[in-house]
C-alpha cells in the first residue's frame, strides 16, 4: 500500500464532517542517532509557511512528535476555518 | 491505523537499506473544488525550508501529486547523502 492510498482510506471517515483539513507529515528515517533532530525546528517553519496559505489559529493545530530508534516522525494536522474555502 | 503506523510500517521494508530519508506529506481534504490549488506553490517552499537544514540534489528529491474530487495529496520523497548523518 503506497502512502497515497492511505490517505485515500483515511479520507473516507472523515469526509462526512465536511470540514477542511491540512495534514503534513515529516518522517526522517536515520540511519545513525548520533545527530540532534532537527524536526521541531523545521517544525516551526513549516507553520510560518503554511500559515502564508491558509489563515489558521494555534488552537486548529494538532501536532504529533514520536521518535524510536530508526525514525522520527511530525505529523501536523490542521482543520481550517470554515469560511476558507468560501473566501480564496 | 494511524498514519503514524503506516510509516513504523514502511520503515521495516526500507530499513535494510540502510538510507537517511526524509519523506513529507502534504493532504488538502477539501469541500470545494471552486479554490485553486496551492499545493505546487507551497511545495516549492517546502523544499526550501528543507533544504535549510539537509543539503540535498534536486535529482535526490521526487514528488507525487494526485488530486481527487475531495483531496489533494503531495508526497516529496528525499534520499539524503550518506555523508549527510556523519558531518550535521
Amino acid at each position: 500500500m503506497s502512502l497515497l492510498d492511505y490517505f485515500r482510506i483515511s479520507k473516507v471517515g472523515t469526509a462526512s464532517l465536511a470540514k477542511e483539513r491540512l495534514q503534513i507529515l515529516v518522517a526522517h528515517e536515520r540511519t545513525s542517532k548520533h545527530q540532534p533532530s532537527y524536526l521541531p525546528q523545521l517544525q516551526k517553519e513549516l507553520l510560518e509557511v503554511i500559515q502564508k496559505y491558509v489563515k489558521v489559529s494555534q488552537d486548529a493545530i494538532s501536532v504529533t512528535f514520536e521518535q524510536d530508534e530508526h525514525q522520527e516522525t511530525l505529523e501536523l494536522n490542521i482543520v481550517l476555518p470554515d469560511n476558507q474555502a468560501k473566501n480564496t
